[in-house]
């Protein structure tokens, strides 16, 4: 395939066509600025896809900027821009409809075109003839052909309509690849299909009109990967899909499970070399431009895709990796994780030392102490699993037969107040000992955890200037033993971070600000343990 | 089906099979009591799973616990509780296997065991042989048989298995169901199948063997729903799966979407009637008790599952709805949203107003109010999916003009403290208006929310004796708009109880105690009206 001029690994035979910032932006939450797709845009592209359905430029401002800008700004190494648009109005002419001439302006070298082929929606909602939308299709196509672009044209509600009116619904994807198109797409719009019909209506629509077909696969049966997986066995050899399955509604098929499927399970290579181990971290950076936290649990790359609880699996985990994992998690850029929680044993303890750069394997009595440890603070409402530091703090302590400690807590008091005017006081005192020296510090804070943290952080800066950088990202409360209400165990859990990643603590008290006090001595004392700060108490 | 007795709707020849209480607990970030356990056990007999497979007795205190109070406090109307255990050790008798004996002290009338059916697995994890794992099988299947108990075998990492040595893995399919074994359960236990392998494999294995077969996939290549239903497309008559798609790594295939398409899809009855429509209402629940958000963008269930954002979409779905849905949103009791209005819409409002014994239908602009209402107060973070107390407190306000109110706060003040020798104070003091009397109590507590709850009911027991049958039973706190730590808005959850039914309260604040004592408020505003009190303020 040649893009932009340039020659990529990977051939036409097959296209991983990718719409996030076209369908993906439809998702509910989703809101990106033009800078925001050119950001994604080059994302996608060092991945590797083939094309970037960038938008609809003339529909709105921002898609006709950001095909201006993406062919000034952008150097495409692997991928093409694709326009998507709609056939012309009904009664016209292409070559005079402004919608369409928007399409050519864009300057996009491919062009997507919508087109209806379930019957009830050209008359209800195109409102016009059966015959009217085949002649709108064939001049679009034709039209756009002539002026030297690519064109590809998602039928709209193919599988819906399929079931009302074959006959129409086939009649449209003819006369599309008959006016050029080079690949007809058919889009199950509603997401209702399951993988079954997919593949069945697939075969019968190449086996009956020759055409070269795509798949385009909403979610709402929570089969949008399978259904594309299912177009591709019956002979489909384009896939349209979004990063993380963004998209209207349940969202869309994910493109990082579809190629890693089609790679990894179908030996097809759909993508440069290289790329597929990179798929974790782009998952990751196109979510955090679209501002949604990444799902833990996405398939192939999510932070649990390959963690692993259960103590069955731990033991034979170890054993050999393979028998657990369906696939080696480098492949795909992800590593394995053991979860240390009461359902694990030794095997896990000593491969999440493994994991932490800290060789247990020789020690069997090291590794009896830290499981009874682990045990004794589980059995008393702590959990390891989520909070990483912690457990570090506790294996390190065992393994070097002290704790490493920056200061020590004498006392702290915290207050809050409803005041009849309806407003709130937070107020927090700690007394902490550092270096030798005795510290008294207050802060407020808006509740009374945050002021705790506050007081802590004015307490401890002057010592550890290095506690400036760290900020508490998340904080998840817990009560154990339900059936006690506000009488039972607490459990804390904080997540802080320091700009360049960020850790869990754990803390547990029969009281919400004893435990998270807790997890706040830890989160500060791993921040300073990751700083490289020698331990001084 | 007979279950504990009783006729359910749902015969024996489809079973939905939940493990969400034993492998969806294998979920990183879930950690469930057994009282969490048993709310959910009675969420999933509600809904009309047929099996709900509980844990596994002997493994550890809490599952034990488990089997005896669900046993004891639950009177199941759809399910039948299952213990899940693993075939006995290799060399000896099943009859004298301390494991095996656990499963049926349970008192459990189902037993779900676990056996190897990948010879690999057999030889390196198990380390016996290939016939003796065969006698396992056998011996145990047979063994729980002559004690009474229905047997089910979960063959694990079968798909793996069966593709390394079909032979070997069809061999332990026969052992257990001629041994006895009701359903022999094909588990894609690493996940990594995709729907085509699974339907060609069952088909076989059902030819081969005649047994009855069911299935059991993980979702680590995103197809757990669709593998599932191509194992039914295949023969397969029982489907394992938990509520949210919970468990290991991924998850596990998905209760929800798997219930919905076999009954919207396929037209086969597999839940009660009624169920169905309760579908959004029951997967909400559980994700509030495990202490997870629901995902927006579940399938069917999700709030975004029917949420329309595209132009193109909206104006289409004024013509007729059905162009772009593909079903009726209520057949799950989930609501078609436009993104223009946030939150539930007027049917939801009128059909809660009806549980709860308040007919709104005929007042459309007191219906209008209470949207109105409830859009403002969930976009300040309240729920009330999961705090049914609280929407009816807000539902009769609007209804009768007026707040029942039967104590007003004047203000409170909270003192946590931890002292140089470890141990903590917490005091609360309180001051209330009640029947035109001023009232200022203070009490100790084991943490501030306590202290609190402690002190309000020492100022209120002697106006309202009725007070003194109130519990607190659970308190759930959730940080929102995560990013900011400690300084984000919270919401607390409180379930209260009076020995004859119990309720959920919510509150929203900046600031953790402020945001319980809201909810505090409304739980023992709710208990007193619950108590047939006339309010007084």
């Amino acid at each position: 395939m040649t893009t932009n001029g340039q020659d990529t690994q990977v051939d036409d035979s097959f296209h991983v066509f990718d719409t996030t910032l076209r369908d993906g932006a439809q998702r509910e939450g989703i809101n990106l600025t033009v800078a925001d797709k050119l950001t994604i845009a080059r994302h996608l592209d060092d991945f590797g896809v083939g094309f970037i359905e960038g938008g609809w430029p003339g529909a709105n401002p921002r898609d006709t900027e950001f095909f201006a800008r993406a062919q000034r700004e952008i150097t495409f190494r692997n991928a093409q821009l694709v326009a998507f648009g709609a056939t012309r109005r009904a009664g016209g002419k292409a070559a005079e409809d402004p919608q369409v001439k928007a399409l050519l302006d864009s300057g996009a070298p491919v062009i997507t075109l919508v087109a209806k082929s379930h019957d009830r929606h050209v008359e209800l909602a195109l409102r016009t003839t059966l015959d009217e939308n085949l002649e709108m299709v064939r001049d679009t196509v034709s039209h756009l052909r002539e002026q030297g672009r690519r064109v590809f044209v998602d039928c709209e509600h193919f599988f819906d309509g399929y079931k009302a009116n074959p006959g129409y619904a086939k009649a449209v994807v003819s006369a599309a690849y008959e006016a050029g198109a080079d690949v007809v797409v058919l889009c199950d719009t509603n997401g209702g299909m399951l993988p079954a019909q997919i593949q069945a209506v697939v075969a019968t629509v190449i086996a009956d009109t020759g055409a070269r077909l795509g798949i385009h696969a909403q979610d709402d049966t929570g089969c949008a990967v399978a259904n594309t997986l299912a177009a591709v066995d019956a002979g489909a050899t384009h896939v349209q899909c979004t990063a993380n399955g963004y998209g209207e509604r349940v969202g869309n098929a994910n493109l990082f499970p579809v190629v890693a499927a089609l790679e990894l399970k179908y030996g097809r290579r759909v993508l440069p070399d290289g790329s597929l181990a990179d798929m974790t971290r782009v998952s990751h950076a196109i979510a955090e431009v679209v501002n949604l936290t990444p799902s833990t649990h996405q398939p192939y790359v999510g932070v649990s895709a390959f963690a692993h609880k259960a103590g069955l699996h731990a033991s034979a985990i170890k054993v050999d990796p393979d028998l657990y994992q369906h696939i080696d998690p480098e492949l795909v850029g992800n590593t394995m994780r053991m979860l240390v929680s009461d359902m694990a044993g030794r095997a896990s303890i000593e491969l999440k030392g493994k994991e932490l750069g800290i060789d247990l394997g020789g020690d069997r009595e090291l590794v009896g102490r830290v499981v009874e440890r682990v045990k004794e603070r589980e059995l008393k409402g702590y959990t390891y699993e989520a909070a990483d530091a912690s457990f570090e703090l506790l294996l390190r302590a065992e393994a070097e037969g002290r704790a490493r400690r920056y200061f020590r807590t004498e006392s702290w008091r915290v207050i809050v107040e409803d005041r009849p005017d309806g407003t709130h006081a937070n107020e927090a005192v700690v007394k902490l000992w550092a270096k030798g020296e005795r510290i008294l510090a207050a802060a407020e804070g808006n509740g009374p955890v945050n002021a705790l943290d506050q007081a802590l952080r004015v307490g401890l800066e002057k010592i550890y200037p290095q506690l400036a950088k760290l900020e508490l990202i998340d904080y998840k409360v817990r009560i154990l033993e339900g059936g006690h209400g506000t009488g039972s165990t607490t459990r804390v859990l904080i997540s802080t971070g320091d700009g360049t990643g960020d850790w869990s603590t754990v803390g547990v008290a029969d009281n919400i600000i004893a435990a998270s006090w807790q997890a706040l001595e830890d989160a500060y004392t791993y921040g300073l343990l990751r700083a490289g700060v020698e331990p001084t108490e």
